[in-house]
């Protein structure tokens, strides 16, 4: 898209990564879309209205998710490969993507500024950096390959190759480019999804960009949602147990609890239980 | 939401049937953001570029519906029950409607300006219009029956019987008002089906207001459709077999198709069959 | 549907109100779907896996819903219309609907056992049960207009006025019938929303023998979503840090939160505020 | 999932491309499920019923496509991931997919038979095959760059480094596998875009099984489609006009038709245009 002139082309760009992007080319709507969304259900009967920040409080507080999907986002993003397959596991999104059967796809990846370690805890993710040696020979292996994919692919371009076979050998780290339109509600959903500690913390950094550029539409939106739904703790039934209990003096009982339920437990709290009541350790 | 001065309040309001209305409350993106979305997917590897109006139609002509996705519009509606029952099997908008529940319903329902007979050909539709002494006679028993609907219902109310159970017994011509949105996309598939001899002429009115007020923000993309979609017509392998005769200078031997079929084909042609072609008549 | 004799013709039938039923005519998979989707995940790399039993219950709590997609339900449901139209608002659901534009519209409506008074407390919902006078009154004013709809009803259909007209007279206690077809996530989260004490009593009466069904398909997902969802309670970030105030000895400082929401409060707690820490009442 | 023992681990599984595969894992449903539902909509009213291969030919002519929507297939899939990011734009399926964050990647990927050059014609595809010299030099490419990756993958795990990072490096015909249910409306959807010509050939063969398996278990809804979606043609109001011109003796005027339009034209009668009607040539 780079000359791109058109509608929305001089919006503000926020860098992500190395050399990806998110610009929020247009939208539709922002907090008081959501009043007269929701308002249209009281209709003539309402004698008196809530004032629009606690309306937007309530229906984020009591989950009324419809009024948030009058307004909407449309995005222009570059990603890498890698980012938009777990992008586009989210379908309630419109997309329009580049396309490397079409045009040829440029000579640019995602080189990560510093490894990090697998993660022990979580078997999904990854924690530490990794040291100042391995992170030098990581880097040396990720150029290699990218170059000798990269030679190959304008290699076969140059003989007439298919560009749709050609770009097999591309790795995952190949930046694409898409437009992308979704309501606030499903918005919300994927930040709170992609915002989260165990996103992998590559598309954490395009859900906390779109965060910043939401915030400045929606302000009273996303408040609302920081306070009722992201920073939100939800307790199981057996966990409502445990407090009632505490705060009747109790030590918990953790009956049919697993030893990871009952860390969670003290971490969802957020203090420190007292040795008396601390969790069985994992491996005990 | 009568009395409603927020957003979107001096947006035209177009009247359908005796009470209702359509209303353009906002919308996102025109013509030129179908290409941009298009254009997405050509990248840097482009190096001409279609005419913008070419680009639509090709679109068009060839079912690429994503690049449609990214323009939005937004309506309210004042429309009868039974036409609303219609609307929302149309899964891809988003809705927010008046509750009955929560305010007292309005003394409002559809009467329609002439009834219709039942019609022969088609067991879901209407034909004719009824003869005059038929008419007043189902005006007077609508107007009654609504009467006594509308009185029971005021009563119940009033003597605080709950909002959600008197409603049950006020007809389905009552009004009812909602926030609609919807992208292009999805809203020219709403009007297919809508704007469609076999739909119901009460929700075909909601359609065509609809389709006036959309074809302003989006003519190019409307005209396409007109072209490429609404007036087109669509042969099965065996009528493009019955169409080749007839260019090859045969008569067409209808094999494998039922007398209905037969119909239609010379009906999409539009076209009457010599009489040597005629289709079996459905009784012979 | 009277007399079919189709596909599932003979899956039990659950009555639900007066005339109306639940019937559970085809599902595809059950718990054992679930974990086998999710294990699709681990692959060859995992060593040792969970037991069934709680890689549903670590999903349900997780919020993975996923996996949880591919189990389907088909149910065969006969309701009144102001029951259909909140089951609709469902747009995750596959849809097939008796028309009434081309069969004639049956003489059945939903008459309630006891009307109930306009709840106070809550705007949209209904509470206590009316007096015996007044019941008496209801159902009588129910009875009349009833008759006398239907009564105008089967007279405009005998003189051949169109089906789709005639039956808009016909009240929002008309029953009608349909086809309902969904995946397990989509049928937990119209549980939650239907099963709910704000819901009107009668789809809650759906929902609750649609539970029952479902819980003999999948006993472990129903069970982890009583656990993990229907009986968890969500705490905003200000109430989690009253939880911590609670729990380290300090009484609540209601800061920020209005009086609704202190009593909410408390109530999710379930357990009553010592005097010392009671909300604010409401006309304090 | 090799050594899969689970629910239809023993169903039939098909070999696609060099290592992939589909599975019908499990169904809903079959050609009697589309006839039950849509013979709800008839009711009591209906006095004689069509035959059900009649029925499921009229619900495609016309496009009632809800009833199709109550059969449903779960597939267990293995294809490389460019052919899973095509996939993936179907967003009205459900999917599960292999994590490469949280499982090791295999040492599998897709090695094309014989390589194709970039078509002329179809700028997004590709055409004839290559010539064997160059063939030859795309396979030790394609082999070398997998090697270097595949090493370079190996290594970084072997030294703990994050799988969500080092997987990066893998290009895009790596392997992967996934669980994907859908409904049968939504899979013949599916089937009319990826067995299309202009879909990359790689995900045309994952097509092709898939319609394969399904035929099996709906044979008269694959048949109804064949004949009315697959093998129809859409010709537009212009090209009605063109026809009707054509059927009266006259040459066709092709007033308002792209160069491209009038060649689509007779491509889709499968005529060849006397020399005098030949659309002007593209370079004219």
């Amino acid at each position: 898209m780079t000359g791109y002139t058109g509608e929305g082309a001089d919006s503000p760009q926020a860098t992500v990564l190395d050399k990806g992007f998110v610009r929020l080319v247009d939208h539709m709507g922002d907090d008081s879309s959501v009043v007269q969304a929701a308002r249209v259900a009281y209709g003539q009967g309402t004698k008196s209205v809530r004032e629009d920040r606690d309306l937007i409080r309530y229906l984020m507080r009591h989950r009324h998710t419809s009024p948030f999907e009058h307004v909407i986002f449309k995005f222009h993003v570059k990603a890498p490969l890698f980012v938009v397959a777990q992008w586009v596991r989210h379908r309630t999104w419109s997309y329009n993507f580049v396309s490397y059967r079409y045009s040829e796809a440029p000579d640019e990846f995602y080189m990560p500024e510093r490894f990090r370690l697998q993660s022990g805890a979580n078997k999904q993710g990854s924690g530490e950096l990794v040291n100042d040696v391995l992170d030098r020979q990581a880097h040396s292996e990720f150029s290699e390959v990218m170059i000798a994919a990269s030679d190959s692919y304008k290699y076969m371009v140059g003989e007439n190759v298919a560009r749709e076979m050609a770009r097999m050998i591309l790795p995952q780290n190949l930046y694409t480019e898409f437009y992308a339109t979704v309501d606030l509600h499903n918005l919300l959903h994927f930040l709170s999804l992609r915002l989260d500690a165990h996103a992998q913390w590559e598309i954490r950094e395009y859900a906390r960009v779109i965060q910043g550029l939401v915030q400045g539409v929606v302000p009273e939106c996303m408040d609302a949602w920081w306070d009722y739904s992201y920073f939100a703790e939800s307790f199981s039934r057996n966990e409502m147990y445990q407090i009632r209990r505490l705060l009747n003096g109790l030590d918990p009982d953790y009956i049919g609890m697993t030893k990871s339920e009952q860390s969670e437990f003290w971490k969802k709290l957020d203090i420190d239980p007292p040795s008396s009541m601390a969790p069985a350790s994992a491996d005990a």
